[in-house]
């Protein structure tokens, strides 16, 4: 197997080279500035890993990837309008510069673009696996919503929406590479499982570091999720295990709308230190993780390969930062 | 082959009968209340017509008349959050019903759903044909809102836009329905050529009746284009036809913002007719029907099937109404 950059760069160099017609301008010029603002592009990647990984030729991967990456991107591009963010990646929202219609209309172009990508396997397998996929993440994305005006929410439910919304992408990326390389069934499998515990200990990463984060790295400004009372799976935990006088304060930050960030992020992340939730989120963390890593060791291929995935895996649910 | 209520039962039926998920509710409801708005459904039985009229079993078409129906609302529900639009079919649209989120994600979901209808049909050349032409329809609202910011918007511009906004979908659907009778590809191409002839012409006459039409059948209030300034071939027709005092009058039904509805659709609507703009439109809707019912007299197919489509072509530019 080559090296996650080898990959990286060959999905860039296809990314950038993608024909995008010249006119209607307003339609295609927001899909190219969505597309170049970068992005890990982990997606693209996995399908390429484990396309080769399972013995096929990475190459004949490459449409498939490209168009799994343009497929995020257009969930992106339409999340940013439902959750009216301002900036992506740095750079404003399409939505924000341009206006909703054009981020609607060009995100639904990119649908069908990532489609004729992944039409071009020829192969209907992907294209189920592609369809079904799609659906579970609007799923995801709907119950992601719902959960803003429920306070009842589980952490089961929690779990699978984040399995819906970012999970089952990272399944299906793996899992594409896999049928593209002709690869047995259970070995598909193996790797969608993979994938999914992979992405579940990802976002439960990302929740984490929102509130614990270095804010140089991480992206994005620490505290926006306390700020927006987003039902992370700390937020959820720490509602159900809040007593007495930590329950008082926790309804005071959720509801006090004239809090300063400051006070709020402190108050928010004091409690969930004082609650144990932090422990909660890694311990979760790690078994999500050590359950991809258990799925990469059953996998039928090369030890180097394993060892790779392993890698990846340990990187993304954030052991090595 | 059978008659049009033949197939519309059976389409409807089918729609009728789609197993949406239970969950998430907010995410499927909206969909099942939009398929259950009706609407002509001409698109679905022109895909079951041209399969049957190539000797193809039309039961065989039936998911791909299905997807193509789901495809089509799928845009009406995107097009009605872009232009702010209150009521389809007598009832509140979706993003008015429920709220814009809800209709940018149920139509993502219908857009993927439609795929998954097409994919049912197992034929490439049916997925790429309807790709491409989901890109064109994309295309042409682009071009429909641009054009709500220019005043220089030419005739054959407009036609394009409405060429891709509308008519190649009814060109997809009958070379759809042809692909899928494994008919040759010259017959498949003279049906396409012959549903975006008919599909031009019933654009044209939608724009008559918008100022012309009966009330009682039109379905919408008549003026509407005339009230938004819409860039109708009547209007853009005005427009270049206008000189003196026609020109400034026009010019003031377009800037004011304060003209009653009564006065407004008056005094433009008796322009169309000083400047002869309705007869502009009788010639090319006259035009473009002589050309679908060409191309439908070219094929290779018994006399009554040509017959029926000859039928459908003049019912659907209005000679018949």
């Amino acid at each position: 197997m080559k090296t996650f950059q080898h990959y990286l760069d060959i999905i860039n160099q296809a990314i950038a080279a993608i024909p995008y017609p010249e006119r209607p301008h307003q339609l295609y010029e927001p899909i190219s500035y969505h597309m170049a603002l970068g992005g890990k592009r982990v997606r693209p990647v996995l399908v390429m890993m484990a396309c080769d990984a399972m013995g096929g030729n990475f190459l004949e991967a490459l449409d498939a990837a490209v168009g799994l990456e343009m497929f995020h991107n257009f969930t992106l591009l339409h999340d940013d309008v439902m959750d009216n963010a301002d900036v992506r990646r740095g750079k404003p929202t399409v939505h924000r510069r341009w206006n909703d219609n054009t981020a609607i209309l060009s995100g639904d172009t990119m649908l069908t673009i990532a489609t004729q990508y992944i039409a071009r396997t020829m192969s209907w397998p992907v294209m189920e696996l592609f369809n079904k996929t799609a659906i579970e993440i609007y799923e995801g994305q709907q119950w992601d919503m719902d959960y803003e005006h429920r306070n009842d929410v589980t952490v089961a439910e929690y779990i699978n929406m984040i399995r819906l919304k970012t999970s089952v992408l990272l399944g299906c990326a793996l899992k594409m590479g896999a049928l593209i390389a002709d690869a047995d069934d259970s070995q598909a499998d193996l790797l969608y499982d993979a994938g999914v515990n992979m992405g579940l200990a990802f976002q439960l990463r990302d929740d984490v570091l929102d509130v614990w984060g270095d804010p140089k790295t991480f992206g994005k400004e620490i505290g926006g999720d306390i700020m927006n009372n987003k039902k992370t799976f700390l937020l959820i935990n720490a509602m159900q295990l809040a007593q007495g006088d930590d329950a008082d304060e926790l309804r005071h930050w959720l509801n006090d709308n004239y809090a300063s960030r400051d006070d709020k992020v402190a108050g928010v992340t004091a409690m969930y230190e004082r609650l144990g939730v932090r422990e909660l989120a890694e311990e979760a963390i790690a078994r999500y993780n050590d359950m991809a890593v258990a799925a990469f060791n059953q996998l039928k291929m090369n030890e180097d390969d394993k060892t790779a995935f392993v890698a990846l895996a340990n990187k993304l649910s954030g052991r090595t930062y």
